[in-house]
């Protein structure tokens, strides 16, 4: 399966009183390590949204074990995977490193969402596309 | 055990490009509600960071499963509840309710961390005091 | 004119490593603090972006002066107010006090946006409501 | 003056409603871009915290006017410039493009804070260390 990484340095306002990251700031960086992923492999978030008429891919199940704090000036290294497809859905762990070490562990199920062809209002979820399915299976 | 609840009203800033709310806010209405709950029981977390000479509580484990999305000028009422200590550590709940129906089911461990006696550069894990453990057992 | 007053406790999460609020969670707050003075008048965003077909209600200037910080826990006071109505924009002014104490000055001018009739991706101006101007001016 | 100049890919989460930029995302955009300007110059915020016993170096005074939005996707050019240097403060501008477009000018006067030597809990400013000035006076 497709491996994304990234190098990220913790910045001062990622950081709380206790001079380390404040935890939700690593779910943004996981929310992002996925969205870049996507586009590395070819699927920008704005084509995706456009192309497949979605409103979004938002988070169903996610969770994160966090063993080695960082403070600002820190770099991590965000390593990210798709593990597995299913109809409308997928699942993504993220693994950050500081240096060799193993500091976060990460995962997160999302769904493809789109619009009801009946009430445009109301949200369901739609097939996950079959060129992604196929782009990151080669990868 | 002690249960807090609190109302939070869903702001624009919340919200992502779908219009629900963007995910990692929804971990930062967690950490207020720990936060919140502490200091409802008596211990706010600037006592607690001073009165037992600790750097912080940081999140160790948490995860958080979406059933239904959220939108800015929606209320939802946080129920935060703690499920149980450890020696230096302890488990909270966090349900978030859309009227009836259950939105969101969340948890975290977190751990009470001081510096270290012989390096204060180095952090290191504190007992949790029984004072904050007898209040929440009878609360 | 309308002003309109909240009371927001400082949390954790908003502070930085230097123990004080990382200023951009000010912008945050200025914003909820707009819109809620908005749903205070009978104005929710909600309504508005759906009844008048707006986009949203973007930022077009703004500054913010700080006299005195604040740290988790501490309360503060949000006062805002509309200062005038333009064509299609708004001023607005918020001044946060601690205790009597003034602690930041903030002003903002931000502008109606709709759709472009004639190509929907393209963002344009829109006047501002009558029934607007009208209520914040009598309260 | 020393010139820093990064490229910044905006993100989903950076979004709001209306698909734009939420702008506090920007002042933590500049935030981050003074500190990785410092850190470019050879003083990083966690030396310079610690060589010269300092806090933080807090906001004081900032304004930002927003010419042209951006969305998720779309990359940016952050130019940031010390203007100037006061016993204990310095000025920065900030200039956003979008390929050749203006789309922010924004300004920040920041202050060296450090503790009150009589009294750690009180703060009070710190000079700007000599070295620091000639560094960006030659850049």
């Amino acid at each position: 399966m497709f491996v994304h990484r990234r190098d990220v340095q913790i910045q001062w306002g990622d950081c709380d009183p206790a001079n380390i990251v404040y935890y939700p700031r690593y779910f943004e960086m996981f929310d992002d390590s996925t969205s870049i992923m996507f586009e590395a492999a070819g699927f920008s978030k704005q084509d995706i949204v456009r192309k497949y008429g979605l409103v979004g891919i938002p988070m169903v199940d996610t969770r994160a074990k966090f063993y080695i704090a960082s403070t600002h000036g820190d770099w991590i290294t965000i390593e990210s995977r798709i593990e597995s497809f299913k109809r409308s859905s997928f699942e993504v762990t993220h693994k950050v490193f500081k240096g060799e070490a193993l500091a976060i562990e990460a995962f997160e199920t999302r769904v493809l969402v789109g619009r009801h062809p009946d009430d445009p209002a109301r949200l369901k979820s739609a097939a996950m596309p079959e060129e992604i399915i196929a782009k990151f299976m080669q990868g």
